[in-house]
């Protein structure tokens, strides 16, 4: 693939070929949703896919890249959905991504392959840490509006919110198939914003459950 | 085993049964922390263990049975050294479990199983909710001691404090090895007792990686 379109066969190539990794992307995903990185053999893959194994090796050294892809696509899967900013931008997007996790087998694999890494012998902080980035920057621009309480530490909280999350939708998981996960989101809302928001911030911020069913429709 | 202890020799007997079912448990877990649930034979468990599968028959019907057993000894690790009372109880289970994590397979194999577990199809959230319930009650017990800010509701508070912790140590896992697990836990009660604790509970809490040190030595 050369570096910059050129001609426009050229970038008719590229749209393809950027096409045909979307695909893969996604039939990779609903294949590892459902059987997990052990039980998706490359052959399910491609089958899902309707392409040939020589399409993924064109885009994809191995099962493992193909899975890394899946697992930091998560940011995709939500951030289109939200359009808010500062202190809500962050809420807005663990409400998204609660409801996304129910539904969008893209981040339903991205989650499992990231918590189950270690067991096909990746170990990659990547994916925590991207969503860790995205929401600093939501809680700096949050401090900027005079939402976020004297003294809070932005990135401790954000890394903070990814490892509450992380581990919401594991218990949600296994006590409820995740039905209660968009409740559990909203419950830490209910119990951080006290602590980490002024009270105006605390005040002005939408946190329920039928936010949710307003932001993915 | 008779339900009741008769004689010198029939209780003897049931010491006996009682340390191997504790050998074989712990045993277990150190194959299934070191392993996991698929790679962990009985073989495995049984060399480790200096036992026969017949013993380990006698007290468990399968490797699930063995590894439910191991999931649920998660609060055996930690309570023991744990004396406080109220809001400084459950700061100090989760320092002390942040520790053990570090230092205890029992624990290491009860938080990897228990988070593995729709991998070799057991779907039992009693591990994540007998936590909770342990935590809901250091809550009630702090709500008496004038500990807990108004409106805080201990079951959801509880609740959300298992699946952080759950959280935490995957986080920390795959970004440390676990090293930063202690800091962890303490970022995350600076986080929360803001917004959970009354002025006076908030200021006599003791969280920092120092008091981890004081209380598994």
């Amino acid at each position: 693939m050369s570096a910059k379109p050129g001609t426009r066969a050229e970038r008719a190539q590229q749209e393809r070929a950027l096409r045909t990794r979307e695909t893969l992307v996604r039939s990779a995903a609903e294949v590892f949703d459902e059987f997990g990185f052990a039980g998706a053999s490359i052959t399910k893959i491609m089958k899902r896919a309707g392409l040939t194994p020589g399409a993924m090796y064109f885009h994809f050294d191995s099962k493992e890249d193909l899975a890394r892809a899946v697992m930091n696509s998560q940011p995709d899967t939500i951030t289109p959905y939200v359009t808010s900013q500062g202190l809500q931008r962050i809420i807005d997007i663990t409400l998204v991504w609660s409801r996304q996790l129910q539904i969008d087998p893209l981040l339903r694999a991205g989650v499992r392959l990231t918590n189950e890494q270690n067991s096909f012998g990746v170990e990659d902080a990547t994916p925590y840490q991207e969503w860790a980035g995205i929401m600093q920057e939501c809680l700096e621009v949050a401090r900027e509006k005079g939402e976020l309480a004297d003294g809070v530490d932005a990135h401790m909280v954000a890394d903070f919110v990814v490892a509450a999350c992380t581990g919401m939708q594991m218990y949600s998981w296994i006590a409820s198939g995740r039905k209660d996960l968009p409740e559990r989101a909203v419950q830490m809302w209910k119990i951080l914003l006290p602590g980490i928001a002024t009270a105006s911030g605390a005040a002005g911020a939408k946190v329920s459950t039928r936010r949710v069913a307003t932001l993915v429709r």
